[in-house]
């Protein structure tokens, strides 16, 4: 019996978001560096709990948001990251599962509580991210199903995963497999910060292993450390398509031979630019797995942004697929 | 050494709000009964939660939401309700201490679990309401800090506390020890199923104990099965004030000599009407406890009001005090 074909395999950090405003003086206050996400341990996530504001609890996690804004979309889809048996890792499980997503790793039963990510939302909607990533250090190559990767068109990599050591073995072994299979990888830099990280690793990624890669102006910029032009020069040597997201200035779709500028949707009022890159990928996975033209991946793309950026949190908050026709 | 002197302490039962959309179908076919509290087991609580779209969670409880709302306005607060000291509950006392209030009662550490409600959010905006009551019912009248209620002119209880069986005598005891001290008490009638429940001991109370009553239409009617008009008239027979809302026509301010009509504030989109009750409540009482004129509680209620139906959730998104100077 040959498994159900999926569209999308999202892996990432299985993290449950606890979101509030904050104040640019509190972020300062605090030492931290606007729109970035940060790694923190345990303890300096309890202190820093202590002294956020009322907060709001909503799955998120990169490649999550992205994945359950595909099943949103209609895509079918699957999901691999770590939780533990805990009350954010049940928050999570469902979440995801009711949103029509595939999801067979198996909790831990012990170790560290779920990955959490303390968001300061700012009055200018830019979010600032503290993440305590908990189980998810916890991923292994075992959790990488290989069935549910080969059944996909596109397994999608969010590049936060190379924190927790051990998940960079499964992010290389999922990758293997999908071209073994003869799918696509797509790779997302998920933050400048991290691409700085791990900046040799990521361009060798990009370079054998990825197919489609998404990034911000300053992820790219990041990576090849040059200039805009030149960087996405560079990507579209080693990647088929490079889509580029640049805020309200919309995106850049490039492939070797091809450049095209994608207009930014319109939004009534930005909320929280939470998910925003996240659901920009979403959109434009699920043009690709659908066989659109670039220029259409693009402008499904932008829509979904749009939608999760009118409100708090990186997960739809209503059809994605609905919210499209009502904008087209 | 006196204790400070505080606005409002409210008694309620202490609850994290879980809230998904769902459609008309998903009510009917639960069997649930639309814009109702019902009070649901654990195991409902898991069946249900199974059957439920990808959610938020977010503290509520209706005296919590009321609370919250009055600190956010500026009031000098305190709230007494049981949790149990877990995930949940960590959550409650985070967002209700965060956002100002003091919060005395002491977690309970075995018997149930942290109270949780299922909230389904349907198109037209409204809510529909499954309580797990959990570690709620250990709230016992060792809780009711006396202290803490003395040094409060006005001491709020919802009806929704008479469903914990011995949360009732904390009630009356909270309800004995303000009056004692001279200072006011405010009861919220909650729901109309709730009324129905305990109609007789509703009315004694509203007549023996109660100062300033908050309800709706339908709980207004249901508590003296009558017409609004004869059920406002009685209301004010037996309280100081009675504050009843209406909906989009807005509410009726009544005492023993006048009513006074309060328009409802104008809201750009309603999304979701939970906790629309507890805010207006919110907003009157700080009104009160400041010594505003009775027009004025109601114009502050109503804009409260507002803001908590334009976003998800019944806790503020934004401080209610530059809300109300920013739509005045």
């Amino acid at each position: 019996m040959q498994a159900e074909e999926l569209d999308v395999v999202g892996i990432g950090n299985a993290i449950v978001d606890i979101i509030a405003h904050a104040d640019d003086a509190f972020l300062a206050r605090q030492g931290m560096e606007k729109g970035a996400m940060t790694l923190i341990d345990e303890a300096r996530a309890e202190s820093l709990y202590a002294s956020m504001g009322p907060a709001m609890q909503l799955s998120g996690g990169s490649a999550g948001n992205t994945i359950a804004g595909l099943a949103s979309l209609g895509a079918r889809t699957g999901y691999i990251g770590k939780v533990k048996d805990d009350a954010l890792g049940r928050i999570f499980r469902h979440d995801i599962t009711a949103a029509g997503v595939r999801f067979p790793t198996p909790a831990a039963s012990d170790g560290p509580a779920t990955a959490r990510c303390l968001i300061f939302v700012t009055p200018d909607a830019q979010r600032t991210m503290n993440t305590y990533l908990g189980a998810c250090v916890n991923l292994s190559p075992t959790d990488v199903d290989e069935t549910l990767i080969r059944s996909a068109k596109i397994t999608y990599l969010e590049g936060y995963l190379y924190d927790p050591p051990q998940a960079q073995e499964a992010f290389h072994r999922a990758a293997a497999i999908a071209h073994e299979a003869g799918r696509k990888v797509a790779l997302s830099l998920s933050d400048r910060f991290c691409v700085e990280r791990y900046r040799n690793r990521f361009r060798e990624l990009a370079d054998i292993h990825v197919d489609y890669l998404f990034a911000n102006e300053g992820e790219i910029t990041a990576l090849f450390e040059t200039d805009f032009d030149t960087a996405l020069s560079r990507a579209v040597k080693m990647v088929e398509i490079a889509a580029v997201t640049r805020g309200v200035e919309g995106s850049v779709v490039a492939t070797k031979s091809l450049r095209t500028n994608i207009e930014a949707a319109p939004v009534e009022r930005v909320i929280d630019t939470t998910g925003a890159g996240d659901l920009y990928a979403a959109g434009f996975l699920f043009g690709l797995a659908r066989g659109r033209p670039l220029a259409e991946c693009g402008r499904v793309a932008s829509l979904a942004a749009a939608e999760i950026i009118s409100h708090y949190g990186g997960r739809p908050e209503i059809p994605l697929a609905e919210y499209v026709v009502a904008h087209s």
